[in-house]
Protein backbone atom coordinates (compact mmCIF):
# COMPACT_ATOMS: atom_id res chain seq x y z
CA UNK A 1 0.00 0.00 0.00
CA UNK A 2 1.57 3.48 -1.17
CA UNK A 3 0.52 5.89 1.75
CA UNK A 4 -0.85 8.42 -0.81
CA UNK A 5 -3.96 6.36 -1.55
CA UNK A 6 -4.88 7.50 2.08
CA UNK A 7 -4.26 11.39 1.23
CA UNK A 8 -1.53 12.18 3.89
CA UNK A 9 -3.90 12.72 6.54
CA UNK A 10 -2.69 11.64 9.17
CA UNK A 11 0.81 11.19 10.75
CA UNK A 12 3.05 8.34 9.22
CA UNK A 13 2.88 6.25 12.54
CA UNK A 14 -0.96 5.87 12.48
CA UNK A 15 -1.29 5.42 8.46
CA UNK A 16 1.33 2.46 9.59
CA UNK A 17 -0.32 0.78 11.92
CA UNK A 18 -3.77 0.93 9.48
CA UNK A 19 -2.33 -0.90 7.00
CA UNK A 20 -0.57 -3.45 8.72
CA UNK A 21 -4.28 -4.11 10.35
CA UNK A 22 -5.78 -4.48 7.30
CA UNK A 23 -3.60 -6.85 6.09
CA UNK A 24 -1.07 -5.70 3.30
CA UNK A 25 2.23 -7.52 3.59
CA UNK A 26 3.83 -4.03 2.30
CA UNK A 27 4.13 -0.53 2.42
CA UNK A 28 5.73 2.43 0.13
CA UNK A 29 6.06 6.00 2.22
CA UNK A 30 6.69 9.22 0.96
CA UNK A 31 9.46 11.59 2.31
CA UNK A 32 7.47 14.36 2.80
CA UNK A 33 6.09 12.15 5.83
CA UNK A 34 9.15 10.41 7.05
CA UNK A 35 11.51 13.35 6.76
CA UNK A 36 9.38 15.11 9.53
CA UNK A 37 9.53 12.00 12.10
CA UNK A 38 12.01 9.48 13.84
CA UNK A 39 13.19 7.56 10.79
CA UNK A 40 14.68 4.38 12.90
CA UNK A 41 11.36 4.42 15.19
CA UNK A 42 9.43 4.03 11.84
CA UNK A 43 11.46 1.99 10.59
CA UNK A 44 11.40 -0.23 14.00
CA UNK A 45 7.63 0.32 14.15
CA UNK A 46 7.36 -1.29 10.28
CA UNK A 47 9.68 -4.02 10.72
CA UNK A 48 7.72 -5.06 13.77
CA UNK A 49 4.53 -4.79 11.99
CA UNK A 50 6.00 -7.39 9.26
CA UNK A 51 5.61 -4.96 6.37
CA UNK A 52 7.69 -5.01 3.95
CA UNK A 53 8.94 -1.20 2.21
CA UNK A 54 8.08 -2.13 -1.48
CA UNK A 55 9.70 1.22 -2.30
CA UNK A 56 10.40 5.14 -1.09
CA UNK A 57 8.64 7.62 -2.88
CA UNK A 58 10.30 9.54 -3.96
CA UNK A 59 13.59 11.58 -6.14
CA UNK A 60 14.54 15.27 -5.78
CA UNK A 61 13.32 16.54 -9.94
CA UNK A 62 17.13 16.02 -11.21
CA UNK A 63 16.97 18.43 -14.32
CA UNK A 64 17.79 22.05 -13.28
CA UNK A 65 18.24 25.61 -15.00
CA UNK A 66 22.27 25.71 -13.44
CA UNK A 67 24.45 23.44 -12.60
CA UNK A 68 24.19 24.06 -9.41
CA UNK A 69 20.97 23.72 -8.51
CA UNK A 70 21.69 20.24 -10.44
CA UNK A 71 24.44 18.84 -7.93
CA UNK A 72 22.15 20.29 -4.92
CA UNK A 73 19.23 18.05 -6.36
CA UNK A 74 21.64 15.32 -7.18
CA UNK A 75 22.82 15.58 -3.13
CA UNK A 76 19.40 15.61 -2.19
CA UNK A 77 18.53 12.31 -3.55
CA UNK A 78 21.73 11.03 -2.17
CA UNK A 79 20.25 12.03 1.55
CA UNK A 80 16.98 10.42 0.83
CA UNK A 81 18.83 7.30 -0.19
CA UNK A 82 19.84 7.33 2.91
CA UNK A 83 16.51 7.10 4.99
CA UNK A 84 15.76 4.87 2.37
CA UNK A 85 18.37 2.15 3.54
CA UNK A 86 17.07 2.86 6.97
CA UNK A 87 13.51 1.80 6.01
CA UNK A 88 14.79 -1.45 4.75
CA UNK A 89 12.82 0.17 1.19
CA UNK A 90 13.42 -2.51 -1.47
CA UNK A 91 14.07 0.62 -3.79
CA UNK A 92 14.67 4.28 -4.01
CA UNK A 93 11.60 5.52 -6.85
CA UNK A 94 12.73 7.95 -9.26
CA UNK A 95 10.38 10.52 -11.47
CA UNK A 96 12.52 12.28 -13.59
CA UNK A 97 11.52 15.76 -12.89
CA UNK A 98 10.36 18.01 -15.66
CA UNK A 99 11.82 20.69 -18.02
CA UNK A 100 13.38 23.56 -15.51
CA UNK A 101 11.08 26.33 -15.60
CA UNK A 102 11.49 29.19 -18.74
CA UNK A 103 13.25 26.40 -20.91
CA UNK A 104 12.15 24.02 -23.84
CA UNK A 105 14.97 21.87 -23.47
CA UNK A 106 13.69 18.42 -23.45
CA UNK A 107 16.27 16.22 -24.64
CA UNK A 108 18.67 18.42 -22.30
CA UNK A 109 16.39 17.80 -19.31
CA UNK A 110 16.54 14.45 -20.27
CA UNK A 111 20.09 14.01 -20.03
CA UNK A 112 20.63 15.35 -16.86
CA UNK A 113 18.12 12.72 -15.45
CA UNK A 114 20.34 10.18 -16.91
CA UNK A 115 23.92 12.23 -15.37
CA UNK A 116 21.91 12.60 -12.15
CA UNK A 117 21.38 8.67 -12.09
CA UNK A 118 24.38 7.60 -12.79
CA UNK A 119 25.92 9.83 -10.12
CA UNK A 120 23.36 8.35 -7.28
CA UNK A 121 23.97 4.61 -8.33
CA UNK A 122 27.37 3.79 -6.63
CA UNK A 123 25.69 5.03 -3.79
CA UNK A 124 22.42 2.83 -4.15
CA UNK A 125 25.19 0.04 -4.44
CA UNK A 126 26.74 0.93 -1.10
CA UNK A 127 23.63 1.28 0.95
CA UNK A 128 21.69 -1.75 -0.95
CA UNK A 129 18.58 0.47 -2.54
CA UNK A 130 18.43 -0.24 -5.62
CA UNK A 131 17.48 2.98 -7.75
CA UNK A 132 13.54 1.85 -9.54
CA UNK A 133 12.73 4.42 -12.60
CA UNK A 134 9.73 5.26 -12.72
CA UNK A 135 8.13 6.46 -16.17
CA UNK A 136 4.89 8.64 -15.52
CA UNK A 137 2.52 9.74 -18.43
CA UNK A 138 3.34 11.83 -21.29
CA UNK A 139 0.97 14.66 -19.68
CA UNK A 140 3.30 14.98 -17.17
CA UNK A 141 6.27 15.58 -19.29
CA UNK A 142 6.31 19.89 -19.01
CA UNK A 143 6.37 19.80 -15.23
CA UNK A 144 6.68 17.19 -13.40
CA UNK A 145 9.16 14.05 -15.21
CA UNK A 146 10.86 13.84 -18.85
CA UNK A 147 10.75 10.29 -18.68
CA UNK A 148 7.72 9.06 -20.20
CA UNK A 149 7.53 5.37 -21.75
CA UNK A 150 9.09 2.13 -20.36
CA UNK A 151 11.43 1.49 -23.07
CA UNK A 152 12.57 4.75 -22.62
CA UNK A 153 13.40 3.78 -18.56
CA UNK A 154 15.46 1.36 -20.33
CA UNK A 155 17.26 2.94 -22.28
CA UNK A 156 18.54 4.97 -18.86
CA UNK A 157 19.53 1.63 -17.37
CA UNK A 158 21.24 0.10 -20.37
CA UNK A 159 23.25 3.56 -20.97
CA UNK A 160 23.95 3.90 -17.16
CA UNK A 161 24.15 0.29 -15.61
CA UNK A 162 24.85 -1.86 -19.12
CA UNK A 163 26.32 -4.92 -17.34
CA UNK A 164 23.20 -4.52 -14.65
CA UNK A 165 24.43 -4.95 -11.21
CA UNK A 166 21.64 -5.22 -9.81
CA UNK A 167 20.89 -1.72 -8.55
CA UNK A 168 19.22 0.15 -11.40
CA UNK A 169 15.98 -0.68 -13.19
CA UNK A 170 12.43 0.11 -13.44
CA UNK A 171 8.98 1.15 -11.40
CA UNK A 172 6.35 0.11 -13.46
CA UNK A 173 3.03 2.10 -12.76
CA UNK A 174 -0.40 0.94 -14.92
CA UNK A 175 -1.61 4.47 -14.53
CA UNK A 176 1.35 5.80 -16.58
CA UNK A 177 2.35 3.29 -18.77
CA UNK A 178 -1.58 1.02 -19.70
CA UNK A 179 -1.84 3.17 -23.32
CA UNK A 180 1.57 2.41 -24.61
CA UNK A 181 1.38 0.41 -27.96
CA UNK A 182 4.68 -1.07 -26.91
CA UNK A 183 3.94 -1.83 -23.61
CA UNK A 184 3.57 -5.46 -23.84
CA UNK A 185 7.53 -5.58 -25.59
CA UNK A 186 8.76 -2.87 -23.25
CA UNK A 187 7.84 -5.01 -20.39
CA UNK A 188 9.15 -8.33 -22.10
CA UNK A 189 12.31 -6.48 -22.14
CA UNK A 190 12.33 -5.01 -18.35
CA UNK A 191 11.99 -8.90 -17.50
CA UNK A 192 14.42 -10.34 -19.70
CA UNK A 193 17.07 -7.64 -18.67
CA UNK A 194 15.95 -8.42 -14.56
CA UNK A 195 14.75 -4.70 -14.28
CA UNK A 196 11.48 -4.77 -12.56
CA UNK A 197 11.98 -3.56 -9.18
CA UNK A 198 8.22 -2.54 -8.09
CA UNK A 199 4.87 -2.65 -10.07
CA UNK A 200 1.90 -0.50 -9.16
CA UNK A 201 -1.57 -0.28 -9.51
CA UNK A 202 -4.72 2.04 -9.85
CA UNK A 203 -7.09 2.99 -12.37
CA UNK A 204 -7.77 5.32 -15.54
CA UNK A 205 -11.23 7.03 -15.32
CA UNK A 206 -12.62 7.55 -18.36
CA UNK A 207 -14.00 10.96 -17.27
CA UNK A 208 -10.37 11.67 -15.50
CA UNK A 209 -11.10 15.75 -14.69
CA UNK A 210 -7.79 16.46 -13.15
CA UNK A 211 -4.66 15.82 -14.69
CA UNK A 212 -3.18 14.88 -11.50
CA UNK A 213 -5.24 14.25 -8.50
CA UNK A 214 -8.27 12.35 -10.14
CA UNK A 215 -6.76 8.41 -10.35
CA UNK A 216 -9.38 5.60 -9.89
CA UNK A 217 -9.60 2.78 -8.09
CA UNK A 218 -9.05 -0.40 -9.51
CA UNK A 219 -11.80 -1.77 -11.17
CA UNK A 220 -13.37 1.63 -11.90
CA UNK A 221 -11.61 2.46 -14.31
CA UNK A 222 -10.27 1.12 -18.52
CA UNK A 223 -7.26 -0.25 -17.61
CA UNK A 224 -7.17 -4.41 -18.18
CA UNK A 225 -5.43 -4.81 -14.96
CA UNK A 226 -5.54 -8.36 -15.16
CA UNK A 227 -3.78 -8.52 -18.44
CA UNK A 228 -1.32 -6.09 -17.52
CA UNK A 229 -0.61 -8.02 -13.95
CA UNK A 230 0.03 -11.50 -16.17
CA UNK A 231 2.48 -9.45 -18.70
CA UNK A 232 4.42 -8.29 -15.54
CA UNK A 233 4.55 -11.54 -13.90
CA UNK A 234 5.40 -13.35 -17.13
CA UNK A 235 7.99 -11.19 -17.51
CA UNK A 236 9.93 -12.49 -13.68
CA UNK A 237 8.70 -10.14 -11.65
CA UNK A 238 7.01 -11.68 -8.05
CA UNK A 239 7.05 -8.31 -5.52
CA UNK A 240 4.01 -7.22 -4.33
CA UNK A 241 1.51 -5.34 -6.37
CA UNK A 242 1.32 -1.68 -5.03
CA UNK A 243 -1.76 0.58 -4.86
CA UNK A 244 -1.10 4.41 -5.32
CA UNK A 245 -4.16 6.09 -5.57
CA UNK A 246 -4.29 10.06 -5.91
CA UNK A 247 -7.67 10.80 -6.03
CA UNK A 248 -8.65 14.51 -4.02
CA UNK A 249 -12.48 14.30 -5.51
CA UNK A 250 -13.24 10.88 -4.29
CA UNK A 251 -10.70 8.33 -2.31
CA UNK A 252 -8.96 11.21 -0.10
CA UNK A 253 -12.62 12.22 1.11
CA UNK A 254 -12.76 8.65 2.53
CA UNK A 255 -12.42 6.91 5.62
CA UNK A 256 -8.56 5.69 5.40
CA UNK A 257 -9.84 1.94 6.65
CA UNK A 258 -12.86 2.08 4.05
CA UNK A 259 -10.14 2.80 1.77
CA UNK A 260 -8.00 0.01 2.52
CA UNK A 261 -10.70 -2.42 2.67
CA UNK A 262 -11.66 -1.52 -0.80
CA UNK A 263 -7.91 -2.25 -1.95
CA UNK A 264 -7.62 -5.42 -0.55
CA UNK A 265 -11.39 -6.20 -2.08
CA UNK A 266 -10.07 -5.06 -5.23
CA UNK A 267 -6.89 -6.51 -5.73
CA UNK A 268 -8.42 -9.51 -5.15
CA UNK A 269 -10.85 -9.45 -7.90
CA UNK A 270 -9.88 -7.22 -10.66
CA UNK A 271 -6.52 -7.16 -10.47
CA UNK B 1 -5.70 28.42 -39.53
CA UNK B 2 -7.72 25.13 -38.26
CA UNK B 3 -11.43 26.83 -37.55
CA UNK B 4 -11.54 25.36 -33.28
CA UNK B 5 -8.98 28.16 -32.71
CA UNK B 6 -11.44 30.44 -32.84
CA UNK B 7 -13.85 28.74 -30.96
CA UNK B 8 -16.47 27.98 -33.33
CA UNK B 9 -18.11 31.13 -32.16
CA UNK B 10 -19.60 32.57 -35.59
CA UNK B 11 -20.97 30.82 -38.82
CA UNK B 12 -18.28 29.71 -41.15
CA UNK B 13 -18.65 31.91 -43.41
CA UNK B 14 -17.50 34.69 -41.54
CA UNK B 15 -14.38 32.53 -40.22
CA UNK B 16 -13.60 32.14 -43.84
CA UNK B 17 -13.74 35.70 -44.65
CA UNK B 18 -11.70 36.92 -41.39
CA UNK B 19 -9.14 34.01 -42.59
CA UNK B 20 -8.72 35.16 -45.79
CA UNK B 21 -8.87 39.03 -45.13
CA UNK B 22 -5.78 37.98 -41.74
CA UNK B 23 -3.62 36.66 -44.79
CA UNK B 24 -3.46 33.33 -43.84
CA UNK B 25 -3.00 30.79 -46.80
CA UNK B 26 -4.89 27.83 -46.10
CA UNK B 27 -8.31 27.16 -43.73
CA UNK B 28 -9.02 23.41 -42.05
CA UNK B 29 -12.82 23.39 -40.95
CA UNK B 30 -15.11 21.66 -38.27
CA UNK B 31 -18.13 18.83 -39.81
CA UNK B 32 -19.70 20.65 -37.05
CA UNK B 33 -19.84 23.85 -38.95
CA UNK B 34 -19.95 22.45 -42.23
CA UNK B 35 -22.61 19.90 -42.19
CA UNK B 36 -24.98 22.22 -40.85
CA UNK B 37 -24.32 24.86 -43.56
CA UNK B 38 -24.30 24.10 -47.86
CA UNK B 39 -21.24 22.99 -48.83
CA UNK B 40 -20.79 23.52 -52.10
CA UNK B 41 -21.54 27.41 -51.24
CA UNK B 42 -18.89 27.15 -48.99
CA UNK B 43 -16.62 25.57 -51.23
CA UNK B 44 -17.24 28.72 -53.81
CA UNK B 45 -16.50 30.78 -51.05
CA UNK B 46 -13.07 29.21 -49.82
CA UNK B 47 -12.16 28.83 -53.69
CA UNK B 48 -12.60 32.69 -54.52
CA UNK B 49 -10.56 33.66 -51.54
CA UNK B 50 -8.00 31.38 -53.01
CA UNK B 51 -7.45 28.85 -49.71
CA UNK B 52 -6.55 25.83 -49.63
CA UNK B 53 -8.43 23.49 -47.42
CA UNK B 54 -5.54 21.89 -45.44
CA UNK B 55 -7.54 19.23 -43.48
CA UNK B 56 -11.10 18.45 -42.81
CA UNK B 57 -11.99 17.85 -39.01
CA UNK B 58 -12.45 15.32 -38.65
CA UNK B 59 -13.44 11.33 -38.54
CA UNK B 60 -16.60 9.77 -36.68
CA UNK B 61 -14.95 7.91 -33.72
CA UNK B 62 -14.61 3.98 -34.95
CA UNK B 63 -14.38 1.52 -32.44
CA UNK B 64 -17.75 0.39 -31.20
CA UNK B 65 -19.39 -2.05 -28.73
CA UNK B 66 -20.88 -3.80 -31.46
CA UNK B 67 -20.29 -4.63 -35.21
CA UNK B 68 -23.86 -2.86 -36.46
CA UNK B 69 -22.58 0.35 -34.50
CA UNK B 70 -18.91 -0.11 -35.92
CA UNK B 71 -20.52 -0.42 -39.69
CA UNK B 72 -22.91 2.93 -39.08
CA UNK B 73 -19.47 4.78 -37.72
CA UNK B 74 -17.73 3.58 -41.29
CA UNK B 75 -20.29 4.93 -42.68
CA UNK B 76 -20.72 8.15 -41.18
CA UNK B 77 -16.94 8.22 -42.40
CA UNK B 78 -17.57 7.81 -45.76
CA UNK B 79 -20.12 10.97 -46.31
CA UNK B 80 -17.82 13.31 -44.53
CA UNK B 81 -15.47 12.13 -47.31
CA UNK B 82 -18.22 13.32 -50.11
CA UNK B 83 -17.69 16.49 -48.26
CA UNK B 84 -13.70 16.38 -47.64
CA UNK B 85 -13.97 16.30 -51.34
CA UNK B 86 -16.67 18.59 -52.32
CA UNK B 87 -14.27 21.26 -50.61
CA UNK B 88 -10.87 20.57 -51.75
CA UNK B 89 -9.66 19.05 -48.76
CA UNK B 90 -5.58 18.14 -48.92
CA UNK B 91 -6.71 15.62 -46.48
CA UNK B 92 -9.92 14.20 -44.14
CA UNK B 93 -8.32 13.77 -40.44
CA UNK B 94 -8.78 10.63 -38.60
CA UNK B 95 -8.47 10.57 -35.43
CA UNK B 96 -9.41 7.20 -33.54
CA UNK B 97 -11.94 7.21 -30.92
CA UNK B 98 -11.78 5.72 -27.65
CA UNK B 99 -12.04 2.29 -25.82
CA UNK B 100 -15.82 1.72 -26.87
CA UNK B 101 -18.03 2.47 -23.35
CA UNK B 102 -18.16 0.01 -20.92
CA UNK B 103 -14.85 -2.07 -22.17
CA UNK B 104 -11.19 -2.53 -21.30
CA UNK B 105 -10.12 -3.65 -24.83
CA UNK B 106 -7.77 -0.91 -25.54
CA UNK B 107 -6.05 -3.78 -28.21
CA UNK B 108 -9.39 -4.61 -30.10
CA UNK B 109 -10.28 -1.06 -30.23
CA UNK B 110 -7.53 -0.40 -31.87
CA UNK B 111 -7.70 -3.08 -34.10
CA UNK B 112 -11.09 -1.80 -34.82
CA UNK B 113 -9.69 1.35 -36.47
CA UNK B 114 -7.22 -0.07 -38.75
CA UNK B 115 -10.21 -2.48 -39.56
CA UNK B 116 -12.51 1.01 -40.39
CA UNK B 117 -9.20 2.72 -41.98
CA UNK B 118 -8.70 -0.14 -44.56
CA UNK B 119 -12.74 0.22 -45.37
CA UNK B 120 -12.25 3.89 -46.14
CA UNK B 121 -8.95 3.92 -48.27
CA UNK B 122 -11.00 3.22 -51.50
CA UNK B 123 -13.69 5.83 -51.01
CA UNK B 124 -10.46 7.94 -50.21
CA UNK B 125 -8.70 6.98 -53.68
CA UNK B 126 -11.89 7.23 -55.75
CA UNK B 127 -12.93 10.83 -54.25
CA UNK B 128 -9.17 11.89 -54.26
CA UNK B 129 -9.24 12.90 -50.84
CA UNK B 130 -5.79 11.11 -48.58
CA UNK B 131 -6.47 9.98 -45.36
CA UNK B 132 -4.46 11.59 -42.53
CA UNK B 133 -4.16 9.47 -39.38
CA UNK B 134 -3.83 11.93 -36.58
CA UNK B 135 -2.49 10.01 -33.32
CA UNK B 136 -3.64 12.19 -30.19
CA UNK B 137 -1.97 12.25 -26.55
CA UNK B 138 -2.14 9.20 -24.77
CA UNK B 139 -4.40 11.08 -22.11
CA UNK B 140 -6.92 10.45 -25.06
CA UNK B 141 -6.54 7.27 -25.10
CA UNK B 142 -9.42 6.27 -22.96
CA UNK B 143 -12.22 7.95 -24.58
CA UNK B 144 -11.08 10.42 -27.35
CA UNK B 145 -8.60 8.62 -29.07
CA UNK B 146 -6.79 4.85 -29.03
CA UNK B 147 -4.40 5.98 -31.38
CA UNK B 148 -1.39 7.74 -29.53
CA UNK B 149 1.88 7.78 -31.33
CA UNK B 150 3.64 8.57 -34.51
CA UNK B 151 5.30 5.08 -35.05
CA UNK B 152 1.72 3.70 -34.26
CA UNK B 153 0.17 5.68 -36.84
CA UNK B 154 2.60 5.02 -39.40
CA UNK B 155 2.32 1.34 -38.48
CA UNK B 156 -1.11 1.08 -39.24
CA UNK B 157 -0.31 2.81 -43.07
CA UNK B 158 2.11 0.31 -43.57
CA UNK B 159 -0.44 -2.63 -42.76
CA UNK B 160 -3.23 -1.53 -44.58
CA UNK B 161 -1.61 0.10 -47.56
CA UNK B 162 1.62 -1.38 -47.76
CA UNK B 163 2.65 -0.53 -50.74
CA UNK B 164 1.27 3.97 -50.40
CA UNK B 165 -0.71 4.60 -52.75
CA UNK B 166 -0.56 7.92 -52.09
CA UNK B 167 -3.83 8.11 -49.77
CA UNK B 168 -3.13 7.22 -46.53
CA UNK B 169 -0.68 9.08 -44.10
CA UNK B 170 -0.02 10.92 -40.84
CA UNK B 171 -1.22 14.08 -39.76
CA UNK B 172 1.73 15.58 -37.35
CA UNK B 173 0.33 17.72 -34.35
CA UNK B 174 2.83 19.03 -31.97
CA UNK B 175 0.85 19.03 -28.91
CA UNK B 176 0.00 15.66 -29.00
CA UNK B 177 3.69 14.28 -30.44
CA UNK B 178 5.89 16.79 -28.77
CA UNK B 179 6.94 14.93 -25.64
CA UNK B 180 7.59 11.35 -27.41
CA UNK B 181 11.25 10.01 -27.03
CA UNK B 182 10.91 8.22 -30.44
CA UNK B 183 9.36 11.65 -31.84
CA UNK B 184 12.79 12.16 -34.50
CA UNK B 185 12.87 9.03 -35.19
CA UNK B 186 9.26 8.99 -36.07
CA UNK B 187 9.01 11.79 -37.87
CA UNK B 188 11.97 10.77 -40.36
CA UNK B 189 10.23 7.01 -40.72
CA UNK B 190 7.30 9.13 -41.81
CA UNK B 191 8.86 11.16 -44.13
CA UNK B 192 10.99 8.58 -45.85
CA UNK B 193 7.69 6.65 -46.32
CA UNK B 194 5.92 9.75 -47.89
CA UNK B 195 2.94 9.82 -45.69
CA UNK B 196 3.00 13.38 -43.80
CA UNK B 197 0.03 14.84 -44.94
CA UNK B 198 -0.31 17.29 -42.36
CA UNK B 199 1.67 19.33 -39.20
CA UNK B 200 -0.78 21.14 -36.60
CA UNK B 201 0.81 23.29 -34.22
CA UNK B 202 -0.17 25.37 -30.63
CA UNK B 203 1.95 24.93 -27.71
CA UNK B 204 2.20 22.76 -24.26
CA UNK B 205 1.16 24.95 -21.32
CA UNK B 206 3.26 23.76 -18.22
CA UNK B 207 0.25 24.64 -15.85
CA UNK B 208 -1.88 23.05 -17.82
CA UNK B 209 -5.58 23.00 -16.37
CA UNK B 210 -7.73 21.18 -18.80
CA UNK B 211 -6.82 17.92 -20.61
CA UNK B 212 -8.89 19.17 -23.30
CA UNK B 213 -9.80 22.68 -23.70
CA UNK B 214 -6.51 24.12 -22.29
CA UNK B 215 -4.17 24.51 -24.94
CA UNK B 216 -1.35 27.04 -25.80
CA UNK B 217 -0.59 29.81 -28.05
CA UNK B 218 2.52 29.29 -30.03
CA UNK B 219 5.62 30.49 -27.90
CA UNK B 220 3.62 30.33 -24.50
CA UNK B 221 4.33 26.81 -23.76
CA UNK B 222 7.40 24.23 -23.53
CA UNK B 223 7.14 22.93 -27.14
CA UNK B 224 10.55 24.08 -28.95
CA UNK B 225 8.69 24.35 -32.28
CA UNK B 226 11.25 25.36 -34.21
CA UNK B 227 13.23 22.31 -34.01
CA UNK B 228 9.86 20.84 -34.52
CA UNK B 229 9.58 21.91 -37.92
CA UNK B 230 12.38 21.80 -39.03
CA UNK B 231 12.64 18.06 -38.47
CA UNK B 232 9.15 17.69 -40.17
CA UNK B 233 10.72 19.95 -43.00
CA UNK B 234 13.71 17.51 -42.87
CA UNK B 235 11.52 14.95 -43.82
CA UNK B 236 9.76 16.11 -46.64
CA UNK B 237 7.11 18.24 -45.68
CA UNK B 238 6.52 21.56 -47.30
CA UNK B 239 2.88 22.09 -46.83
CA UNK B 240 1.11 24.60 -44.99
CA UNK B 241 1.65 24.73 -41.27
CA UNK B 242 -2.22 24.37 -39.43
CA UNK B 243 -2.74 26.28 -36.25
CA UNK B 244 -5.27 24.39 -33.59
CA UNK B 245 -5.87 25.69 -30.47
CA UNK B 246 -8.36 24.63 -27.89
CA UNK B 247 -8.61 27.37 -25.28
CA UNK B 248 -11.40 27.91 -23.55
CA UNK B 249 -9.84 30.09 -20.51
CA UNK B 250 -8.22 32.24 -22.43
CA UNK B 251 -8.25 31.89 -26.31
CA UNK B 252 -11.81 31.44 -26.80
CA UNK B 253 -13.05 34.75 -25.19
CA UNK B 254 -10.04 36.97 -27.14
CA UNK B 255 -11.72 39.15 -30.73
CA UNK B 256 -11.37 36.33 -33.33
CA UNK B 257 -9.33 39.27 -35.31
CA UNK B 258 -6.53 39.53 -32.53
CA UNK B 259 -5.96 35.69 -32.34
CA UNK B 260 -5.62 35.62 -35.62
CA UNK B 261 -3.02 38.69 -35.91
CA UNK B 262 -0.98 37.22 -32.71
CA UNK B 263 -1.01 33.96 -34.47
CA UNK B 264 0.77 34.82 -37.88
CA UNK B 265 2.89 36.94 -35.64
CA UNK B 266 3.83 33.73 -33.69
CA UNK B 267 4.16 31.89 -37.28
CA UNK B 268 6.73 34.22 -38.04
CA UNK B 269 8.38 34.51 -34.95
CA UNK B 270 8.27 31.04 -32.98
CA UNK B 271 7.88 28.28 -35.39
Amino acid sequence: MNTATLGHREPLTRTIDRIARAGFGGIAPWRREVEQADVAALARQIRALDLRVTGYCRSTALPAATRQAFLANVEANRAALHDAAALGARCFVMVAGGIPEGERDLAGARAQFAEGVAALLDTARALNVPLALEPLHPMYAADRAVLNTLAQALQVCETVDPDNGGFLGVAIDAYHCWWDPALEASIDAAGRARRILAYHVCDWLRDTQDLLLDRGMMGDGVIDLPAMRACVEQAGYDGLVEVEIFSARHWWRRDPDDVLACCAARLQTVC
